[in-house]
């Protein structure tokens, strides 16, 4: 089973058993966003996780070897479309210049890790309407020969 | 003066004077990533910013007078290929749909704001090598009909 | 089921029973332009919305749950091309630049929105032949940092 | 002189002047949205409005003669990616399918033109913060053999 | 049963019969090109004209459904670079802007309509080799406000 | 001179002088289209032809060298979109198969020739509009081994 | 069957009766890489070399019939990326303006026609490793009106 | 200066002296589709060869100069689309697959050296036209590991 | 069976029976990298070679079939945004230039063969992290006419 | 001064003074592949290293200043295609996939770093011909949360 097939199979558990995310990232003891993001077939999953996470869904064998196999990354560019996700791509349009510059100015000629990374997704009270909070948390690499 | 030009000015007039965004940021009492993205040429600045900005920089009025100009915003496609920007669009791409998934979870149907919206760049020291912490934090606005 | 495949059977089933998409819209108690793009996928369906419309229609629980999901929205640009639709795309390309403009000389630096929004589809009667009327009507957003 | 370079004066010299689209407009006794998108190079003006523009704008002649002239139509895709215009690139790919449904069922087998056509943008008051609102208003023309 | 289908069984059955597009269109009372498109998926047809298409063709009622869908128009722009359709863009490549002044030196500033709009394809007996004739025939649309 | 500019020049004088193409083509005595083509950039001119040309415009030499240099032909991709233009393409992706077809029809495999070829440009009277007729006229090619 | 499948039908039927193109096209009696183009999907047999073809290679006569369909030409740009296949693409990319010229100085205005053509494939022996010679063989067609 | 800029240089100077490539070639001693592709910008001529050509010319040092340097080899897209190139894309993607097969055949897996690698333009007499006959000849290279 | 079917079967059957692609070479003594590749569809095998690794990996004859057809190269381009590829492509736009200049410097014009080639892929213990050594052995091949 | 502006000078300068990049490397103390690149814009230089490439090469401060700045990196993709920098991409696109294969096999999840990387090129001589091999070597980084 392909991970696309694997994925379409836990999100419709998911919602067949009134399941959340952050139920399932709780119960397995794994980081919310990466989680999510195994589930969606974006990381391999350890045996033992992706066990638990099919008897959580209620999905059987084939399911937990696909959410183990190592993925080919990536996203299908008409999915980046949609409009929660494109805002992201809008904000790196208008600001990945500016945030390039900050980078070198603060750390010198170099990357933020996008392997040795982290991405959290948080809700902050505002009295003018809560907002959505998205971390991206990567080791500083610098250029080196 | 287009506001490519004045940004090429800008960055130019930066190194001679031994400046950097965040001392430029401070002295005129504006957010950083804010402040760099706007003399970058992605916002509009006050006439007020504006001035202050160039008389930091040494640079003329016809600088100033492009600094205040209303920007069509986004970024040359082929710049986003630069190492340095291109980890945030690889990080949407794996993560995008996992985030997307999130704030459904959390907040309904709608999105993160592009608008009423900040970036954050920040370094976090690390024993394992100092971190890139970049936070982007928008107000989430529902599908309302 | 996927939210194309639900799409499908909606079609052929209102061809079929000889509904209007605006009689499903005025049993639903929805407006009109929000049912027909939500019947079309794009966007989620309450479960009694859902419910509602599938009685109508002679369409099973499968198809209902389909409409209840979060979609991933937007269009196959291949579809875009049909010249009912390109003629929307077409205005865009000539008047763009001059509604921004307007937008920015009314409202200031900012944008409409496209999520807290709505459009209106009507026909106007005209002596020299009737007019499509399509309205956008959004919630003004101002760069706000 | 091109259309282009011709707009890049027009721009400027609106702003030195501390003209308004609006202001323009009314003094040229054209439409808003027309008068904008022609001075932007989107349609050619008469002898009459250009020169009144131009005298208006204080302007010369070279400027005057490629108001008149012909116009090539159409926006560099590259600015169709401003935030400000492309939410309504986003509203059809949400909406185009639904517009030409309901096209279809009140009218029939055609198009709205996109040349017997006006749009028109306002500004529509609400406590909720005030939207814009756009108005695309075209002949409907049936496909007849 | 989908356009893309039903065309491809039209074209089968035609073949298995030994019909002719022409004979079609003769027995159908429609235009030649107009019948064949429509076979093909680009324009509905009546209920009356479908039927009798499928009685002359074999085909089912299925089929006659599908050619009375409302069509999404237009080509897979793989198929646009057969040789004999190609020549027809390369010719616009060519020729595009020329027709475009000489329209406007014609009739002023518009367009000729692609919705009110014939085609017909014709053989001229030539000593040099016979030519194929393709004449476009659409109402001109001046720009009007 | 490239032949870009050697058009720009053209079309300048040709409004200068308030010529039509019509009126340069009667006075070469060359056909309309192709003389209008040529002098866009698209066909050499003889020495001849471009001289007298050159002559009725009020150019001087470099233009009308220019002129009779070999082409490389073709339009840019960015003014296909023009509307004027671009409602031919949009028949072509409608009837292109269908002419297609007819073309294999009536002479069997093979295609209409774009270079022993001409085009027409016409205004045809009607009582619901005047219509633009543009004839596509090639020598047909059979596929010959 | 369309001409795709009935090339992957041929393909394998070749490798299991241990036969070579150039033994199919002798057995027919016609040109070598007619012959494998024809087998391939890019030209119609006649209804006698389809039957020979799948008599030699063991197909029915749903094969024969897709080999006598009109096609449409073309091969998807990804398997144009194939080393063997895309050395010609590199070697137009070098030599195609050079070859223009030449055709132009030899022959004047016009093309090598791709239609009445011919096209080649031998070896060569050379010392220094045998040479593939692969031969383009078209009727010059002059622009001509 | 670089290669397009003397490219145009040697193109407009062969013009205005009358001189042929063959004529250029032959001076030269080289191969005449070698000659053409290296004084368009493809190939670096030797100082011996570069001297004489701009002799012949009547160019200066500096565009000899510029036909020694290493180039970056390779065509405009947009050039590609010129009919009289386009002809020979279009045999290939037409013959690509077949030629593939061919080579295979005869030499086993590998590819025609499009570097160790020549072309030839000629006219073939021919009474029903004369007929352009281009030749690729390339080294086979197997794939050897 | 085409050959990404067969990869599937290869990958699944590997995982399932613990071996390592290493394991798998050395078994059918042949070299680590092209025994992946030929495995993943991108090289041909021998009868010999295809019967070994499917008998090793428990798969059936329509699989070694499958494995010894000769291939149509190339990955599909959204599979070469996986980041543990893309590093590739990303290392290729910094240094693809100034790797051409030293094969130049050091060869003359030519390039180096991806045909009679080979890649080798290591591990080198570094007390800084190991590394992965990735080598492109090609031979150099001049340009000769 | 740009850094393609930078790059175009020191490439004329090191062929007018007659130095090779392995000289410039050596005088500079830095590795070669490095230097090279830094020199064509993709690295910045530290103020010793462009004051010492600038006297070697006989370029003035400008060149000198420009050499320091952070660049943007990447590769225009029309240069890409020339055939010496091509042949790296499509061996990337056989390869690469099992490259990644035996990646994952041998470190586990994660990537070969290209920040902490460098390439070397050389020429191993061979009996059968010099072969140019070029070893990228980089960091593994795991997927680390």
């Amino acid at each position: 089973m392909d991970k696309a097939e694997a994925a379409r199979l836990v999100v419709a558990a998911r919602t067949r058993r009134g399941l959340t995310w952050a139920g399932i990232a709780e119960a397995l003891g794994t980081p919310l966003v990466w989680t999510t993001a195994a589930l969606l077939g974006q990381h391999p999953m350890s045996s033992e996780q992706a066990g638990a996470a099919c008897a959580l869904l209620g999905l059987d064998e084939t399911v937990a070897e696909s959410l183990q196999q190592q993925p080919s990354r990536g996203t299908d560019p008409a999915l980046m479309a949609d409009p929660t996700i494109y805002r992201f791509t809008e904000a790196l349009s208008v600001y990945g210049p500016a945030i390039k510059e900050l980078i070198h100015e603060e750390f010198g000629d170099g990357i933020m890790s996008a392997i040795n990374f982290r991405v959290d997704v948080e809700r902050r009270p505002d009295p003018d309407g809560d907002r959505v909070v998205v971390t991206f948390d990567g080791k500083f690499l610098d250029y080196r020969w």
